[in-house]
């Protein structure tokens, strides 16, 4: 069995995810958003997002951590906001020791829906599907579930591949 | 007398610069540039610049810190990857406590050379005038450095500004 958190980055909503994985079983721990106060300094912004990261690994004790590759289509004013909260998602796990996977945002629409091409519905639908127990009220908590169990098959295959 | 370390955010080389200020007086402590391993992951690479400036608060206890606002001339990818980094550097310093100074590109090159448009070498040259004792190899550094004096100058404004 291994505990895996997904996280979706993001400065203003932060989406994050816990499932336990066992050979083909998931089963769903928990999810959330973080929503550091947008009234604070972006400094005090990020250690809110660090803080409350370091908080939930302490809570749920995950194994593993995976993270959504980021695709860079806005301007690069959005990239450089986005990339700051990205910097302190990738980096928090990674400082407790926890493995990082980073995986594209179609690989992850692909193990959750089949296809790389799915609306968020779709993808929102799959994971009440897939975790009959997640209790996931917006879409971030829901995409970091989804980057959760992408990383529960991609993680898998590797393991098939390294024993085989 | 108030200690201030100046950092310039990047992930292959991050300059990093500490001087105290007294009034109008400017003296070098110590300056250098972080280069987290580029054989590391991205999480990893990140973790390696979050220690390395952490152990610069330990050892030189700076009172406040300042970073460059960046300057998104580039691409949105380039932007994203300069975003990461930024984000660890602007966190690291804050969830240490202390104050985080941003200052835009011109307005540090204005507060070392007297203009907004001045080339590297201009501010080099007259970070070894304000600096006699700084002991910089290379651009990055400077670039700390002129952060760091960028912000002495200003939060000295600030202060006079609060108790006229």
């Amino acid at each position: 069995m291994v505990r895996i958190i997904g996280i979706d980055p993001g400065l203003r909503r932060c989406g994050w995810g816990v499932l336990d994985s066992s050979g083909n079983r998931l089963s769903f721990v928990a999810c959330g958003t973080i929503m550091p106060p947008v009234e604070l300094s972006l400094a005090e912004r990020l250690v809110h997002l660090h803080r409350d990261i370091d908080a939930l690994i302490d809570r749920f004790r995950p194994d593993e951590a995976a993270v959504e590759e980021t695709f860079v289509s806005a301007g690069a004013r959005s990239a450089l906001q986005l990339g700051q909260a990205r910097g302190v998602v990738l980096m928090t796990p990674a400082a407790r020791g926890l493995p990082v996977g980073e995986y594209a945002a179609n690989l992850i629409k692909k193990s959750v829906v089949g296809t790389g091409h799915a609306e968020k519905g779709q993808v929102q639908m799959m994971i009440k599907i897939l975790l009959p127990a997640a209790d996931f009220k917006g879409a971030d908590a829901a995409d970091a579930l989804a980057i959760a169990i992408c990383h529960a098959h991609h993680r898998g295959i590797r393991q098939l591949r390294a024993t085989a």
